[in-house]
């Protein structure tokens, strides 16, 4: 997929979205407010938390994605809107209702999504003087995108956005997008929230399709089954490049690939940004019976507190990697394991490589590590990314909320 | 049960056991090599890791166990013999021997442990030499049960025994036990071992109905499923108080009651000794469809990582309990759930209770914090101990084997 790039612009590269970030006071001295906006309605896709207790804007959004068209989300940081009862259902529709009038759409156009601090109220005023404020800051320069990126951050020290596009003999298609998220990613509860835009024109089951697909191998990597009240991604697709995605042949490939190469850009930059975290850990099991079975050995690597701090250690203790691999019910054999770490040979048909301790440590000071256990009893495959777990993860985590 | 009362003597509590511990040079300058030895052949039970990839002495001495009686332990630290291929095998076959010629038994009747790196080749050398010092050192005074407890400590801090007994109107039984075990435990792996003994007159059922029905209530409940390659729990009972414990009745119900509060207090133990840890963290879930369920929400609790920093953090981030009880798929409704930690309620039938933060904060500032969930939806209860998650912990994993 060499036709797809890398460009400018972020969430607004792709033609007729403008967003903007505010700050209305819901966090002391930062912005906290997200609007994105299409010029025309566009069809949506969405994945949404699965944990069994969802904040109220998620059961809203969900609605009104599986409902029909959207043209806007409104978003807030500071306060999740997650555990607050029923007045929690009322502000999340009040916030709809809010944008749709200041935008001049319906209150079912409008997605809604909040992060921040569970189980208190929303500071609903300030998101109403808020909401009238940022409807008339909407730009698609590259201020606004950084604006609305910026806005939906919590314990994010970076905002996080990007966009890729493909040419096609009749012009280019873009998709672009900003998130936030970070450390309280696997095995943990953080909320992450992705907003994708692209101008392609495309179907609702055939956006559907791509958009499951892509955050399977991108968000579902990273936060595993261990999902926030508030997590959500969508995508929102308004047609005004005309170029139309049919189900296959390779303009579809170009897009999946558009859609995927967003999303683990994101996704990677989540890990990066992970609270106290010094490396990115990627993870790669294959040879198991299933694939199902190999993406419970990848996690529970990646999900081993002894194996994330002997990466953030630099230390080659494979032994770690190994009884966290044997830890899930799965079928594995110990003497046909092979195990790598950046490419240096640990284990080969489960025996010890005669390896040297310090040029292990060496490839391991590096900011990316590289695990890969190839069980050979099948062709189950899967990968998951991660972080080390660290002393500075602890300190910030210890004291979030006060 | 007011009949049951913690005595002196650790291991070598019941009448004829012996113990030693030595240093064979597995370790440098400390005790690595712990020598357990009944007078008399002893009938056994044992619970044994559930991982997938079982080191060799633990292969060794669940068959040991299976085939009948027993009469002694001999256990290392500094190496696990785990991951060692067919040599592992041979090593701890040989251990057994060695063992069981020193002592003029059957090397049926020696059951194998060890713990610590895995995946490097034993100084069976060493062991051998070590062996025939060790048979030689055997006694049963408190130095005795100090230096068993010490020779099986990896990264504990503390070597840990204890002992309890009952009175019957024929005389006392005794149930004693050292362990190993700290940090590295839920939901991580590390190896636990626990070796308790008796003088109780007991047949193998009755004394395996008993045993697992403690290891349930204790090392279960903070392992949990996350067995490493080398964890064992066996116990012996040589019958040599000549108190016979039958299939019920009181008599059984005060056996039950000392093996179960030996158990608890050598988990406890461990669980305070966890790396790094300031704080033991009970979390006791109640009021869930099953005891199952129960139990899948208290692990989710004490396994998050947010929740464990907030607790060192001494924070009522009560936000992340929640969300952790949610993430896992069980029928939980948010509005039932009453929530209290150290006694102060938080959230009353899902709604938070006025509580003030800073007198929240005071009690969790106390070394044991309990953190109790009544879901109400039915009669399903559990209970999980943890430790908190500090900084101290990164520090020691982070270079534990170079």
């Amino acid at each position: 997929m060499d036709k797809v790039y890398e460009v400018e612009g972020g969430i607004v590269a792709p033609l007729g979205f403008k967003v903007a970030g505010y700050g209305c006071g819901i966090k002391k001295n930062a912005k906290d407010l997200a609007l994105i906006y299409s010029i025309d309605p566009c069809v949506a896709a969405g994945v949404f938390t699965q944990n069994e207790v969802k904040a109220a804007p998620v059961v809203l959004s969900e609605l009104h994605v599986k409902d029909g068209s959207i043209q806007a989300v409104i978003a807030n940081s500071g306060n999740a809107n997650a555990y607050t009862g029923a007045a929690g259902h009322v502000n999340a529709a009040e916030m709809a209702r809010l944008t749709a009038k200041e935008l001049d759409i319906s209150s079912d156009m409008v997605l809604v999504a909040s992060t921040g601090i569970i189980g208190e109220k929303l500071p609903i005023e300030r998101i109403k003087s808020g909401i009238k404020v940022i409807a008339k800051l909407l730009g698609d320069g590259p201020e606004s995108n950084e604006d609305a990126a910026s806005a939906i951050m919590t314990t994010d020290t970076v905002a996080k956005s990007c966009a890729f596009e493909f040419e096609t003999p009749e012009g280019f298609v873009k998709v672009g997008g900003i998130a936030k998220g970070s450390g309280m990613i696997a095995p943990n509860m953080a909320t992450m929230l992705a907003f994708l835009t692209t101008d392609a024109k495309v179907s609702a089951p055939i956006l559907s399709k791509v958009f499951k697909l892509a955050v399977d191998e991108s968000f579902n990597s990273i936060t595993i089954d261990s999902m926030s009240t508030n997590d959500m991604a969508v995508i929102l697709a308004n047609g005004m490049s005309g170029i139309e995605i049919e189900s296959s042949g390779p303009r579809f490939e170009e897009f999946r690939e558009a859609v995927r190469r967003v999303c683990i850009t994101l996704a990677t930059a989540m890990i990066k940004d992970a609270e106290g975290a010094t490396k990115l850990i990627e993870v790669i099991v294959s040879g198991t019976q299933t694939s199902d079975d190999a993406k419970k050995v990848a996690r529970a690597i990646a999900q081993s507190n002894l194996v994330k701090t002997a990466m953030y250690g630099s230390d080659p203790n494979w032994g770690r990697i190994i009884a966290a691999a044997g830890s899930v019910n799965v079928n594995i054999n110990p003497n046909t394991l092979d195990l790598s770490i950046n490419g240096a040979k640990i284990l080969e048909q489960g025996q010890k490589v005669d390896f040297d301790d310090e040029s292990i440590k060496a490839l391991m000071d590096l900011p990316e590590i590289q695990i890969k256990l190839e069980c050979d009893v099948g062709q189950g495959t899967a990968k998951i990314l991660t972080s080390d777990l660290t002393e500075e993860y602890v300190k910030i985590n210890a004291h979030y909320k006060t």
